[in-house]
């Protein structure tokens, strides 16, 4: 079904990619991403080891996000986030100055996973189906991966200035999947006969359907998923 | 593209189910879904013309259904929606006994609609194929003719008891759809390589999120869309 070097190459890549950002950055790392979350608070991990060592920042932007997408962030307050981690306020203001920062880190996670697929050699160089595919792998990987952060971001509604900076973000990605769907379509990979616009909603709108239904650890694989999503997209279900 | 009779045939036959069904039944049909909407307040139309020639039961029900997807359910109270629509609470009390029925209208006007499909001829008989594009077919004519209907419908949550009927009634359309993709695939007509399950949730991802971003009135036309949609699904992107 799939040429040897399509099928391995682009996924391999992928797995490179998610291998090589770990869920939550480690101290010793240096990307952007992880800058800006020990940039807040650069004492959260000794003092996590010091005094509490069931929570650091990290563990904490988990149970955060969880409830975020549980009751709503709006619905969510610090006193609700102390009841379900078992610790006082003040313990949660000791990793973050505010609500609005654990937002802020979490949309930070799901976007930072998003912007550095955009930003590998098999997402920039070559055919522009092999790049989108490539993408697209990369969207699904990263979806799979940090799937509650993700959801949290796709179920924004823009309601505060770290919302809005987070769907810009989210809107930019977008734009430059829509210029690979764009050259794919100039290319004469993928058909004309659909307007791109629509072509980019759909594949989106499949991609991102998936937060809405998967459980990960579940007898569906994260690669199954990617290969059943990559195939009915560009070959579709038909039989041939 | 596609042979005369699998483009016209079940597209045709969809397009008279849309027609049968107007949007807001008439007093006259003798539809199921026409009964349960005139039985709440039968002389909803008469008053409507007598003293209120704005709104009737079904005018007053968009505006509903409107302020319900912009607020969510149990934000919008009956005084807000009596402020939209410039009338007194005991106006909208006239058509309806409270709020809870307009809610319940609103569901059973998407649901119906998604109901009648699978009740059609082509959806019945006939290769399992040609059912299960019949029924996606007609499920985007019934999301693109009562997009506000269907939004309402899948952003539901399931916090009352209407709301988890209507959920319900949902589970069973998808279930229905489910066992097309079943039939097909054992038909042989659509591959086996993807879980069924994994199918029809990719395949209702697909058709779900075109609430999200389509604008009736605008250049792409719901017929068009959904040859869009039943392309990339069973034909995929890529150019042969």
């Amino acid at each position: 079904m799939w040429p040897a070097d399509r099928h391995n190459g682009p996924r391999a890549a992928v797995v490179r990619v998610i291998h090589r950002q770990t869920v939550f950055p480690q101290p010793t790392e240096r990307s952007c991403e992880n800058d800006r979350m020990t940039a807040l608070d650069p004492a959260s991990a000794p003092a996590a080891r010091r005094g509490r060592p069931g929570y650091d920042q990290q563990s904490l932007l988990t149970v955060a996000v969880g409830a975020f997408n549980r009751y709503g962030y709006e619905a969510t307050s610090m006193g609700m986030l102390a009841d379900e981690l078992g610790i006082s306020k003040s313990a949660i203001y000791h990793h973050v100055p505010s609500k609005g920062d654990l937002l802020r880190l979490a949309l930070d996670h799901a976007l930072g996973g998003l912007e550095a697929v955009l930003l590998q050699p098999e997402a920039t160089a070559g055919a522009a189906d092999a790049r989108l595919e490539f993408v697209l792998r990369g969207t699904l990987a990263v979806l799979t991966e940090r799937l509650p952060f993700v959801t949290l971001l796709l179920r924004l509604r823009g309601n505060t200035g770290i919302e809005r900076q987070a769907l810009e973000r989210r809107r930019a990605f977008d734009r430059e999947v829509a210029a690979l769907v764009d050259a794919a379509r100039h290319e004469g990979s993928i058909r004309r006969d659909i307007d791109p616009r629509t072509t980019t909603r759909l594949i989106f709108g499949t991609i991102n359907s998936i937060v809405e239904w998967y459980k990960p650890g579940g007898p569906l694989t994260a690669d199954k998923l990617a290969d059943d999503v990559i195939l009915m997209v560009f070959d579709g279900l038909h039989r041939r």
